[in-house]
């Protein structure tokens, strides 16, 4: 009677059984018993983006926004200058944290429709020699686009300054291999791609510059310089550790491992959003990306052109049928989102087509 | 084969089974489903407060310091003056936040053995009238005592200076009503004494003051005020919430008013640690405070005078026999810590102490 619904979103998502089982237990967040989950959940994380011993990987208390927060007042010193590439509502948010904590920040913004161009940050970079980093947001869920990580981060190896990444929606299902990238921080969070429950963030920082990290942080809870030598002097967390969401996290990563890693995940990813767009192209609804453009992570489709839509009906009815949407986040474009990540497969993407459909009949839209 | 050791500390702690079935569900953070939850929670934690008008709760994700952090950074405006009334490790930690934040920090130490003294405060109140706020701890779990709240809060009221009261392991359990207090800002997390799992803190805030707190927080992810907004406004958080976290203290004040509240919660404990202090007493374990400051959340016991005494021994002897215990806090005086909260009753107490025995044998100590 009560069966869950299936999060059609970017995070919180739907979750194995697995998953959430592992929470069915109390541990002590100083014992040697979850010392060890912090430990091999670390190692695991690394072993997501192969390190090859360039990385470590600092967990952070909190929601994705809070890692953000942490690796920017930790990694920027306070006269860094962060230039920040802004192709949507997130990468928004980034600039405002970073001003709010009095950081010099410059937006350089594209239209939301497109993706970050590297000629243009190329060109501002040349022009601004004060700008220490740069800071991108992989996959913008505002739209869903792809930004293009590897050129940006060649970019910024090349021209020596830091890159800041926020892959939360994207990290482990699209690439971000230690190998191909150099980045100062990169950032992701238990809830999204790995398919944990949300209530904490992962920051991996380059060794090589985690000592000038020191006294930056203007905050004491998000300093990950403190986190991160405290936890390797002692294998603790600095703060009480949300216990019960690491040991979920790292029985989802578990089972990560277990479908394959990044490319299995993609390719099931990819196979959702492959039946979502088929099955809303036969209704008529297109996405708002051009196709190339589009992920396997969320869809932003635009919203039929009648003026017997509505949104909240479009989701009321859908959510009776036992799917979640997501609303659009665009402020020029009636739009809705629909996500195809979490613990579910293509069969759930064709019964919440069969839902829109439904509810698209409902609003006598054609 | 797996039961789970009983932890004996300040939090995280045992919590009841039904507490952590709740976990079992996704639940979209933005739907209507989950809203209503948040609003439950926000409207049954003030019910604890007794509430008549005066307060409102923001929930705050991460750890209960992520929330202190939230506090001070947004009671305090950039000009404040905090005075940090200190007798251990917690009240030091409420220091740190306020300077690294750039707010002007003043701590008046007490001896860790002893309560807060009000006279004290108040003629540093009267010395130095930049003071704008003053910051307590109620129960300083790193020795267990409790401060004495009410007397703060009236002689804070009568300077017309505010209060910021760290009510972290005390909260449920000792008495913080609305009515026989004024503060601007108390703060407790899931964790503690309502017996939910860690992952999220709360703040109540004094709704006189909080037009006053736009613009206040360095910090996006810690502002209570754009928490608050947000949240009166959409009935959602304003970033991931732990939806898991947030579920299974909603289930575990449920059963904190099932149990009779306050007054039940702190008679299990008052029993818990009646057990506990008679059986230590048996063998020759003296607590480290005077016995009228003792407190029915955690004891810090002297550890005992022996050559052959060993904590790492103690707890890894104890652990096996299925208690975990909590390390000592104090620099200059060897101590390890019992705590007697979490679903728990005198029965385990009981059995703890006996495990305690099991150890002191095991190291030949009499």
């Amino acid at each position: 009677m009560s069966r869950d619904k299936i999060l059609l979103t970017p995070g919180p998502l739907t979750t194995t059984l697995r998953t959430k089982l592992a929470m069915l237990n109390d541990w002590g967040s100083w014992d040697a018993d979850f010392k060890e989950v912090t430990a091999k959940l670390r190692a695991a994380l690394l072993k997501i983006i192969k390190d090859n011993g360039e990385y470590a990987v600092v967990p952070m208390q909190g929601s994705g926004t809070f890692s953000v927060e942490a690796a920017i007042g930790s990694v920027l010193p306070q006269d860094g200058h962060l230039l920040v590439l802004d192709n949507g509502a997130y990468c928004k948010r980034m600039a405002l944290v970073s001003e709010k904590m009095g950081r010099k920040t410059t937006m350089i913004s594209f239209p939301e429709n497109e993706k970050v161009d590297v000629e243009t940050v190329r060109a501002q970079l040349e022009n601004d020699p004060s700008i220490t980093h740069v800071g991108l947001i992989h996959c913008e869920t505002g739209t869903g686009i792809l930004n293009p990580l590897k050129e940006i981060s060649d970019l910024c190896k090349a021209k020596n300054v830091g890159l800041i990444v926020d892959a939360m929606s994207s990290f482990g299902a699209y690439p971000t291999e230690a190998g191909e990238l150099q980045f100062d921080a990169l950032i992701a969070a238990s809830g999204k791609c790995l398919e944990g429950v949300p209530g904490m963030g992962f920051v991996f920082l380059r060794k090589a510059i985690i000592e000038d990290l020191k006294d930056n942080s203007p905050s004491v809870a998000l300093d990950l310089y403190d986190q991160y030598t405290y936890m390797e002097r002692t294998g603790q967390w600095r703060f009480t550790p949300p216990t019960h969401v690491v040991v979920a996290l790292y029985e989802a990563i578990l089972q990560y491992f277990e479908e394959g890693g990044q490319e299995a995940r993609l390719a099931r990813y990819q196979a959702n959003s492959d039946v979502l767009l088929a099955g809303m192209a036969e209704l008529g609804i297109k996405p708002f990306l051009k196709e190339e453009d589009l992920t396997a992570i969320i869809i932003t489709f635009l919203a039929p052109a009648s003026d017997k839509y509505d949104f909240t009906t479009l989701y009321d009815v859908v959510k009776e049928e036992g799917f979640m949407l997501y609303p659009g986040k665009l402020t020029e474009v009636e739009t809705f989102r629909v996500g195809s990540i979490g613990a579910i497969s293509a069969l759930e993407m064709r019964q919440a087509v069969n839902a829109v459909r439904f509810a698209l009949e409902k609003m006598n839209i054609q």
